[in-house]
């Protein structure tokens, strides 16, 4: 058994709009864009106006998109519930799975980090 | 001086490929998908694992898209600051406004009704 959380919207913007989207985005849900030490291509917006982290990606030549991130403390086990519920695995990040749902649309499947995630993750029966 | 906060995901999933999105989604997340009767293009997943709610939309013809929902208690008012941070206003829905932000992304100004909204949103400065 383990447990899940969706925790994070990503904004993936092409590099020719990444500083416009990222400032819009911080200025918008009143964040200070912090470009993630760990992971050059990744921007957080700390305490954003949002019950989700809000995250950003430049991800090159686009085109543009939101992702969605599912925390969860088995990565293995949760990739292997969602493609039997019909999700594809795309490619494996560096510590994520990246999946599209039935419409096509990009996922990740990552392990846990946020604060709330023992409180408000749910164990997935 | 208004406030806000990003509320709500919504997968945008085409009319041939909605059911197998809904179905998916409401599995993943832990939910039991549930029409929304004011909006029956709008589907719910109530207590979803996720932080902020996630809902579903039938759009047609696509192509599949997800968009953020960022709920205020001043809806014109936030449109025109965010119009001033430089998203463009692309259409009037009932109770909400359509923009997209500098990668084209699309997002919604809608009205507060979240049972958060209180707590969790910030005032604009």
């Amino acid at each position: 058994m383990h447990r899940i959380l969706v925790r994070e919207v990503v904004v993936d913007a092409p590099s020719a709009t990444f500083a416009a989207t990222r400032d819009f985005w911080a200025a918008a849900l009143l964040s200070e864009a912090q470009e993630v030490e760990a992971f050059p291509e990744f921007t957080a917006l700390p305490d954003a106006a949002s019950m989700s982290w809000v995250g950003l990606q430049d991800i090159g030549p686009g085109p543009a998109r939101f992702h969605l991130d599912i925390e969860t403390d088995d990565v293995a086990a949760e990739v292997a519930r969602l493609a039997g519920l019909g999700a594809v695995k795309v490619a494996d990040g560096r510590t994520w799975v990246v999946m599209r749902d039935p419409s096509g649309l990009l996922f990740d499947v990552v392990p846990h980090e946020s604060p709330w995630f023992a409180e408000h993750s749910r164990e997935v029966g």
